[in-house]
This record gives structure tokens, sequence and C-alpha cells, in this order.
């Protein structure tokens, strides 16, 4: 997508040289636009623990190009084989939720494990990382023309009048490759010449909404208002939001949605007030070894630093800076998702089509062997 | 409350030397406690406005302080009863929502209005002033008797285990001009030696649960932990709370409650995991004028500037300071307010008692003549 005008993907593959992975640093946004080089694969572990990178399909393919790297590094020494798979724990180690980083380190493996050959396991490596790119990019765009055409029949019923859609943390392009998940239908609506406007949740603690997802409605053009994550409901109420749309870390196979800490509020209050509900993933996302999403996916809990403090710009120092919300003298805890249960769930977007957020529907749609 | 081991309300009247209205500062705090000083009707509407005082008491006490002020200032004027008049108006302009605002205006001109001579009128406006103050903090007294019942009763079933409560917004003292709506049945438990836990919601944008109730929490000693408001409904998902209470701006006499902006989420949370839901108000903030909260209450819309900035400690210039959260390329809208439809609301905890949310059982609770 685009960056003052130029076009980006948030993760690729430097060849020429040193070989080396480059990402968007994310942490800056939307302050300041910063490419970075990550050299090695504890580069690429520390990015995505400390979330230089985030979001599903951006986590997954970081990791994939990070088995590129643990490749090279693992061929340099004796034991190949444990080189790699030592690499392969540590990048899966970083994020327990995500499940495309699983996903990634995984399909890596099984792919260099069936070459002999050290040189032509690094070969196969990068081949396999940015076919997971690709795959990533292009399941994005499918999930934009599906999407599309939910928005389309919701300007159909408004004679064209404006889609108010919300959307909750950033499931755009910035959480995956390029084109995004829950955005991909925003910006095919865009391009097809719909009206469209977005509620854009902050997204507490990290404000992942106010910082990222407006940055990039904003560099294309998309018209948006950011609101605290209170507020959606009120709009609900309302009429003020036709559709709820958002991304997920993880889908359970009968259709339960663990996403940022908050979805399942949003979930809460579209189906009290008759507002559809949709999830926009790439099949990558679903865990078909999970079935009750709310009792059995790991929540996890990030440091309470995080509740403690808000980053933002600071006018007084012309820098980013951050201050305290409260004194030490109170606990905080910092949940980082939560699972909205399927059925307050409309209907799951994917590359491969919409369907219901049910285990037959969710089969149908995706032969899995 | 106590303040630093010391006894505080939120607003009185100094009667000796210069008459003015004393109030706790609530925007400095948790940072700073300062008492300051208003001397006059205008500063008293600047204090309501920009909300150096808040909450539903704690606004109605001062305006009825206010008008004590009022009728003084009018007492030195031609007319005395326009004067009394612009300035009630004055008073009563500054928070559309707060309903407690207008009764407290509304009593001091009737009991003002009956008397002829203007002495005997400041007379009986610093008297009104005081009986509007001693009935908040005996309604909030009684909300605190009639509430420990629950929460003993919850103690009961859990074997003496901690009961946790899950709170939005500042219902505290500092919000009443004593112990609190929401927080009057804390108080009332933790003397009675029940074991409770409340997680506080932070309540973007103006963080009152950070700032304020988490500070008073902690001023009477009472374990808490101060989260994200996306959190609750994960926390109840789990069976991490056991009650939800909150105050109320504005109760309907069919019991919708108009609260902080994000309420309402919170009730449907609460509904959707059979955690009960009360809310904790003095009868004052019924609006018996009212029937359907969603369609009538009027949602206050505030400056975007508290969306788009956060006010906290700065460490790096040892003051409060601000952090700018979003561009200003981004559009920002901040809703005050949201309504609780009655259906979701398990209970109404007022000075009479408790009864459900609905017209017949307000009615017979409290005989309105």
């Amino acid at each position: 997508m685009l960056v003052d005008g130029q076009s980006f993907q948030t993760v690729w593959a430097v060849t020429e040289g040193t070989a080396r992975v480059r990402i968007i640093d994310q942490r800056l946004l939307p302050w300041k636009f910063e490419v970075v080089d990550l050299n090695s694969v504890e580069e690429v572990a520390i990015a995505i623990k400390d979330m230089w990178v985030r979001g599903a399909g951006c986590i997954g393919a970081t990791a994939g190009f990070g088995m590129w790297l643990a490749a090279m590094e693992a061929a340099g020494e004796e034991d190949f084989a444990r080189g790699l798979k030592s690499r392969a724990d540590r990048l899966r180690g970083t994020r327990p939720t995500a499940v495309n980083l699983a996903y990634a380190v995984d399909r890596q493996l099984r792919a260099i494990g069936e070459v002999a050959d050290r040189e032509v396991a690094v070969r196969v490596s990068l081949e396999t990382a940015l076919a997971i790119a690709e795959e990533d990019v292009a399941a994005c765009q499918a999930i934009g023309e599906h999407g599309l055409k939910v928005i389309e029949e919701l300007s159909r019923a408004k004679n064209g009048g404006v889609v108010n859609l919300l959307t909750h943390c950033n499931a755009g392009w910035l959480a995956f490759v390029d084109h995004g998940s829950a955005t991909a239908p925003i910006y095919a609506a865009q391009r097809a010449g719909i009206a469209v406007h977005v509620w854009v949740d902050e997204t507490r603690p990290r404000n992942q909404g106010a910082r990222l997802t407006a940055w990039e409605l904003a560099q294309q053009g998309v018209p948006h208002t950011v609101i605290c994550d209170n507020t959606g409901g009120h709009l609900m109420q309302h009429g003020m939001v036709d559709m709820v749309i958002t991304g997920a870390d993880r889908v359970s196979c009968q259709g339960d949605v663990a996403n940022k800490i908050g979805t399942y509020l949003k979930a809460l209050a579209a189906r009290d007030n008759g507002v559809p509900f949709y999830v926009a993933l790439p099949s990558s996302t679903i865990d078909w070894n999970l079935r009750d999403g709310v009792r059995d996916i790991p929540i996890e809990q990030r440091g309470d630093e995080e509740v403690r403090m808000m980053e933002g710009w600071s006018a007084s120092s012309n820098e980013v800076g951050e201050v305290t919300l409260f004194p030490a003298q109170s606990a905080a805890a910092n949940y980082a998702f939560d699972v909205t249960p399927a059925r307050l769930v409309t209907g799951l977007i994917t590359e491969a089509g919409i369907c219901a957020a049910a285990e037959e529907a969710l089969l149908s749609l995706h032969q899995i062997s």
C-alpha cells in the first residue's frame, strides 16, 4: 500500500550484498516511517517479540524470512539440523498466541528438511519464505474481493449513502505483508468508488487503532474517525455503524475468534443492535486443532507497563515520549487478547470466500488434508 | 473519606472571613492533592464546566453552594430575582447531562424564592446548600448499607473467598460529597471485614478510573487492579468478576441508565456471562420525566482533544504533562456517555433500597409527589 504516495510491503528480503530481512519498524509509527535491517535470527526474534512488527500475517512472513536467515546461519555450523531446530524454537517462542508464526516456522522446517544439500536448503528456505509472503498478499487481495460484496450490498441498501464501518486494533496492511485483512474490503470498496467511513477504535493499551489503522487509512485517503474503545456500543445503538469488521489472531475450527482484547465487547454490541459482525482472516489463521476457543485458546498476558504508560508525541520535548497514567501504588493487569464466541460472528471472510462461523461451513470452504 | 489518613469531603462552604466555596481540585489527582477556593458564581461555573469537580453528587452539591454565592451576589444588585435567575442559568448550562445540577439549582430557586428579605434569602440559600450536601452524604451511606447485603451474599456463596467487583469510571466519594455511590458498598464491605478486590476500568478518554477510583481505593487500602476498558469482557468470560457495579449520571423512570461512555459494553458482557450488573445512585439521579433513555437522554459530545491527548506524569519533565496519540490528519469523536437499557440492569441500589430497573419497582420504592 501507499506511504507518502510510494508502494511498500511490511517485510521483504534483501538478497544483494549481505543477505538480510527488511521491515517497517512499526514502533515509530505514526510519528516516523523507518525501514530497518534484521541481520540475524536473533534480531528477527527481537523484532517479533518486542513488536517492531506485529499482526498475524506480518509476523508469519517475518518468521518465514527469519527461517531463511536460520538456514544460512545453521549452514555454517557442524550440526545443521540441530542449529536449524534451535533457531526455529527461538522464533516460535516469541509470541505464543500467533498461529501464523508456528505455521511459517513448521512449513520452513518441512521444506528445508527434505533437502540434503545445505546450499540448496538455503535456496529452498528463501523460496519458501517468498512463497509464504506472496500467499499472504494473494489471500488478503481475495479477502478484499469477497468482503467488497458485503459492503456493496450495504451501500445499495443505503442508496449509495456512506457505509460506516467500525474496526478494532490494526488488521490493516501493516499487520500483513500488504492490503490487510479487515482493511482489504475497505480499500477494495474505495477503489470501487463506494463511499465509506471508518470508526477506528484506539485499542488500548498499545493503541494500534489510533496509531496504525488511522495512519494507514489517512495514507490511502479513506475517511475515518478515531474513537475511544468505550464508544462503539453507543454508536451502534444509534444506527451509526453499518458493519463491524475485525481481524483475528487465531480462529478455532468451530469459528471462535481470538483477537485483540476488547473485540468480544464490540461483538456483543453488534449482536445487541443487529449490526453485522464480520471477521476477516487468511485461512492460515484457523487452528484446526482447537474447538472451544473461549476455553482453550491461551491468552497472553503482557507486561503491566503497557497499561501504566501511554506513548505519544510530546510537544514539549518535540519527540516521542511517554506519560505515566497512575501511581505505582495501584496494581495493573494486561490481558492481550479475548475470544469472541462463534455465535456472535455473522461471517468469516477468508481468501476462499465468506462462510458462517461454524465447523461445517469452515470445513466445506477449506478442504483440509 | 481518607486522604493521607485525614478525613475530607469534596466540597464545603467557608463562612468565616470572605464567604467562599472550597473544593478538591480533581484535575490534579492522583498526582497532587489540592484544595482550592471558589469566590464567585463564575468560578463555580468554570469549576463545574472544566471538571475541576465532576460526578453527579459532587456537581449537584457544588452547584448548591454556587447558588449560595449567587444569592449573595444578586443581593447586591438592583433586581435580585433577575440576578439570581441569570446566575442559575449560568450554572445550569455548564453540564447538560447532569440531572443533579438542575435539581440543586431549581431547589435553591424555590427555597430562595419563598423569602422576601434578601438577607434571609442568603441564609436560606446556605441552609439549602448544606442540606443538599448532607442529604448526598446520607444517601451514599444508605446505598453502602443496601449494597453491602449483595456483596455479603456473594461472599457467602464463595465461602468467604475474595469477591471480585468491576467498576467503570469514578462513582466514588470524589464524585459525591462523601462515600460515593458505586464505591459505598465496597467501603462498607471493607469495614465489615469482607475480602474484596476491585477491577478498575481506566475509562478513556479522561481516565477517571485509573486516576480517581484507583487513587481512592489505594487511599482507603482496598485491593484493586487497573485494567484497560477493553478487558472486562474477557475477565467476565473467565469467572474473574462476581459483580459489576457502576454509578449513573441519569436514570430514566423505566430504569435506563446514562453513565460514562462504555458502561453499556460492560452491561452486555455481564448479561452474556451471568454476572450481576448493579447501578448505585441516589434517587436524585432519577429523571422521572424521561422514559426511553436510549432514545431521549441527550448525549454530550465533548472536545476531541480528550481523545487525541493523554495526560499523565512525565518522568522526563517531572511534572504533569501530555502526549498526542495520533496525528492531526485523522478526525476524532468524543461521546461522553452512553445509555444502558434497563433490561441489562440486575438492580438499582438507591438510598431507599434495591429495586429492579423498572418503572413500577422504582415508583414503589420512591414515592414521588
